[in-house]
């Protein structure tokens, strides 16, 4: 099989370096196909773990460069990890981030680098949306998305039916309560809108929304920035 | 004078796009060398605002392609404005964000936007460290950099002796104390490391070092995400 520049509908997807791959390997062994070295990696210490882990696994190994042309943009990426796409599916006792069409393939990695920072382990991604396995995404989370759980909806109300029961906090400009007083509970919902155009009106019905007030001088926060902010103060009493 | 691709060492930056160009015209107009539209520009409203301010300030607008091939990577980019670069000063009643050694171009930016949003306009920049005129940063910041005062300092030592008599807080993973049981001064310095490298353990006997608690589940929080937890946490009382 020729190898082929990544697409959202390819069966596999690709870890780009050295720190990526190996947790990839720790996370998620049973899923790698195939790790690729390029042929001007030196033999360091961590050559000699990533090709444990590999063996351990009874993962392929293969040396080259081709591979690196294709599926990397980036100088300094000598290892390669490929892997099967997988589903998983969110826990009902936990804390959710609900991401409403998020577009942005590094914001998403970046989202999922906090959430795991900050143990909120489940995300529900509401299409249509940026592909989770884009390895912009697996890049700018550092690996932290082999840490998490996820799962896509169609829609919101999709979402909305099978967690109607818990708390569902909607951050929005127009949010009506400030983050600095509220309590939240342990399995709350903390949900999101796209980069550009934020959620829409009809979701200050949906449960208490939330505003994370700031100066008039920006139109908004980055929403990695945004999301963060919510997942740290939701989170402080564990920490 | 032809054009040229941006160097660091060009006297004049760009604003790429409509929002940072309107961004520019309002804040500084007073550096502003000259408005470029794209042939293909559409006359909407935001073209009369623009001609306008233009009009207002004596700005020369120049209709064309060719600057946008040059200087913008980005498609979708219909306006761009050349001002000339300046320096500000800090002020000394107000906090300091201090970034020692940031490298990477857009990651300050979104710092800026997060600074601007908190009403922390005064950011230290410790040389060897990304251009802030960089288009790159002048982009993420989403024209917040036009809001902010910024400084170049040759070293910490230098700022440090500027400013010795303020309270100052290192942000380590090392640090001593948790974000949480800090009442941040008006007047403070918060301060961060390097994307990669942190800052170092001499930063640990100055001031009080600080921690954002997170899990062991990822190494670091990403600089922009932790900078802005700090912002958000030591503006708290503010908003």
């Amino acid at each position: 099989m020729a190898t082929k520049k990544y697409k959202k509908t390819n069966e596999t997807s690709y870890s780009l370096g050295i720190t990526l791959t190996v947790e990839l390997l720790k996370q998620k062994p049973h899923l790698v196909e195939r790790v690729y070295f390029h042929t001007e990696f030196e033999k360091k210490d961590v050559y000699y773990e990533i090709e444990r882990l590999c063996n351990d696994n009874n993962i392929t190994i293969e040396t080259g460069s081709k591979i690196f042309n294709i599926v990397s943009n980036k100088e300094n990426c000598y290892v390669i990890g490929e892997f099967k796409k997988y589903n998983c599916d969110i826990n009902a006792n936990e804390k959710h981030i609900v991401l409403v069409n998020p577009s942005n393939a590094g914001n998403l990695g970046t989202i999922l680098r906090s959430a795991l920072g900050f143990s909120v382990k489940d995300v529900a991604i509401i299409k249509p949306a940026v592909d989770i396995f884009d390895p912009k995404t697996i890049r700018a989370s550092m690996g932290a998305i082999f840490g998490i759980k996820f799962k896509y909806y169609d829609s919101f109300q999709e979402y909305y039916e099978e967690y109607k029961n818990r708390k569902m906090y909607p951050f929005m400009l127009r949010g009506s309560k400030s983050i600095h007083n509220i309590d939240f509970e342990n399995d709350c919902s903390l949900i999101f809108g796209n980069e550009a155009t934020g959620l829409k009106d009809e979701f200050l019905a949906i449960g208490q929304s939330v505003i994370i007030p700031h100066s008039h001088n920006i139109d908004s926060l980055n929403l990695p920035i945004a999301v963060s902010i919510a997942i740290y103060e939701a989170t402080k009493t564990n920490f």
